[in-house]
C-alpha cells in the first residue's frame, strides 16, 4: 500500500508510525509512506498556510492554495487518473472510525491524508478533494496529525504480512463483535495474584469455554451496544441470558 | 500538570507531544510529561518484558514484575498517598473517551499512563493498579501508545493557558454538543471557489445565524445522535423540525 501525508508537522505523523510493527511493515516494503510538507507549496513569500476566519472568531484555518498544489502534487505519481484515490481528512465531523472502516480503507492500493492543524482547513479543500471525513472518536484534538497516526496504524496492521502470525488480529477485539477476554501470562503467582486456575489446565475446551463466556461478560457489562451486530451461538445466547436475569 | 508515561516505546508518545501546541504547553511549565520506560524495571537477567499467554493463543503479553515495579517508583515523588491518582490504561475494553471524559481529566493535578503493547497486559494489571481503563474508538492498534498521546493531547489542550485565546477551544466541536460549522479563509475566490457571501457581510448577527444553521444541519445528517444531549434553543428546535420535515 502507498500512502501519502500531507501535513504542516511530518514528524508528529511520522514518529509513532517510525517504530516497532509499522516501521517493520515499512522496512519489508509492505507500506510505503511518504510524507510531503504542505508549506513547502505555499506560493506566498513567507510561506504562509493559514490565515483569520471569514466571519470572524477565534483561531487560524488553513488556506486552499497550499493544500490544493501539494495534493496535485502527491497524486501525480500516484497514478495518472486521480478519481480513485481515496482521500482522506480527520475531524471531529467525520464518520466515526471503526474496525469495519479500517478494513475497508486496508483494500485500497493508496491512500492520501491531509492533515488540518490550526482551528481546521478551508472547507473548499474539504468539499473539493476530500472523499472520507473521518472522526476517530468525539474529542478534539489540537490537529489531525494524530488521528491520522492512528488510522493508518490501524489499517496498516491488517494488512497480510504485517502482524507475524496470521491469527494475531483475529482473535482480537471487534473482530468477532465482543471485547477481548482478559490475557495472563508467567508468573502462576505474582505476589499472591493467582492465574485463573483454568488457564494452566490444559483442557483447551474447557480454556476456550472460559473465555468466550469472559468476553460476553465484559461487553455486556460494558458495551452492550456491541451485542447487537455481534455474531451470537446458541450457547452465547444462553449465556447472555442468565447475565441478564442477574444483573 | 504532572503526567507520567509508563512504556517501552517512549518515542512514539513523546513524538507527537513535543510539538507544536504541546510542546510549547511543557516550555511554559503548564505540563510535566515524564516519560519510563517499562523495560528499565525488568529483573530478568535479558531485561525481557512479555511472555506467552496463558491458555494458548497467538501474541505475546507483557509480565506484570516490570510494569509493578515501574509503576511503583513512579508513583513515588508523585505523592506519598497514591491511591489518588487516575491510573490510565487503553484499551478497546475500556470506558470510550469523549470530551467529557477529557475534561474531567483535565481537572487532575496527576495522571499516571501505563502503556500495553504486543497483544496486550497481565490482567493482574489492570485489577491491581488501573482506576480508568479507556477505549479511544472500536478499532484496534499495534499498541497503547498512540491512544495515550491521543488522550494527553485532548487533555492538555483544555488546561488553562495552553491554547492561545481561551475561546479557542470554547467553541469548537462537542463543546456545545454540536458538529462544527464550516470554515473559510482567503482568499474569497479561490479558483472559482467562493465563499458563502453572508461569511463577508459583517452582519455579525447573521454569521452566527448562519453558522448555527449550519452547526445544526451538519450535526443532523452525519450524528443525530448528538442532538439528545445538545442544549437547544427553541430556534434550534424550528430548525431540526425543518430539517426533519425535509429529508
Amino acid at each position: 500500500m502507498r500512502i501519502k501525508v500531507l501535513t504542516l508537522f511530518p514528524e508528529i505523523v511520522k514518529g509513532p508510525l517510525d517504530v516497532s510493527i509499522i516501521k517493520n511493515a515499512q522496512e519489508k516494503g509492505l507500506i510505503d509512506i511518504e510524507y510531503i510538507n504542505i508549506r513547502d507549496f505555499s506560493d506566498s513569500k513567507h510561506k504562509k498556510v493559514d490565515d483569520y476566519p471569514y466571519g470572524g472568531g477565534a483561531g487560524m484555518i488553513m488556506t486552499p492554495q497550499p493544500i490544493f498544489d501539494c495534493y496535485q502534487a502527491a497524486i501525480k505519481d500516484v497514478m495518472a487518473n486521480n478519481e480513485d484515490i481515496r482521500t482522506i481528512y480527520c475531524s471531529p465531523k467525520g464518520k466515526v472510525f471503526n474496525q469495519e472502516l479500517a478494513l475497508n480503507l486496508a483494500k485500497e492500493d493508496s491512500l492520501i491524508f491531509i492533515c488540518g492543524h490550526y482551528e481546521g482547513i478551508d472547507q473548499r479543500v474539504i468539499d473539493s478533494l476530500v472523499t472520507d471525513e473521518i472522526s476517530i472518536g468525539d474529542y478534539v484534538l489540537t490537529g489531525g496529525e494524530l488521528p491520522v497516526a492512528v488510522i493508518i496504524d490501524a489499517v496498516a496492521r491488517l494488512i497480510p504480512g504485517v502482524l507475524g502470525q496470521e491469527e494475531s488480529f483475529q482473535e482480537e477485539s471487534f473482530y468477532s463483535g465482543l471485547l477481548e477476554y482478559p490475557h495472563y501470562t508467567r508468573p502462576y503467582d505474582f505476589r499472591g495474584l493467582e492465574v485463573p486456575s483454568v488457564l494452566s489446565s490444559g483442557n483447551h475446551k474447557e480454556i476456550e469455554k472460559w473465555r468466550r463466556k469472559k468476553s460476553l461478560e465484559i461487553t455486556f457489562e460494558r458495551r452492550p451496544d456491541l451485542l447487537e451486530n455481534a455474531s451470537l451461538s446458541d450457547e452465547d445466547k444462553k449465556t447472555l441470558d442468565f447475565l441478564k436475569k442477574h444483573s
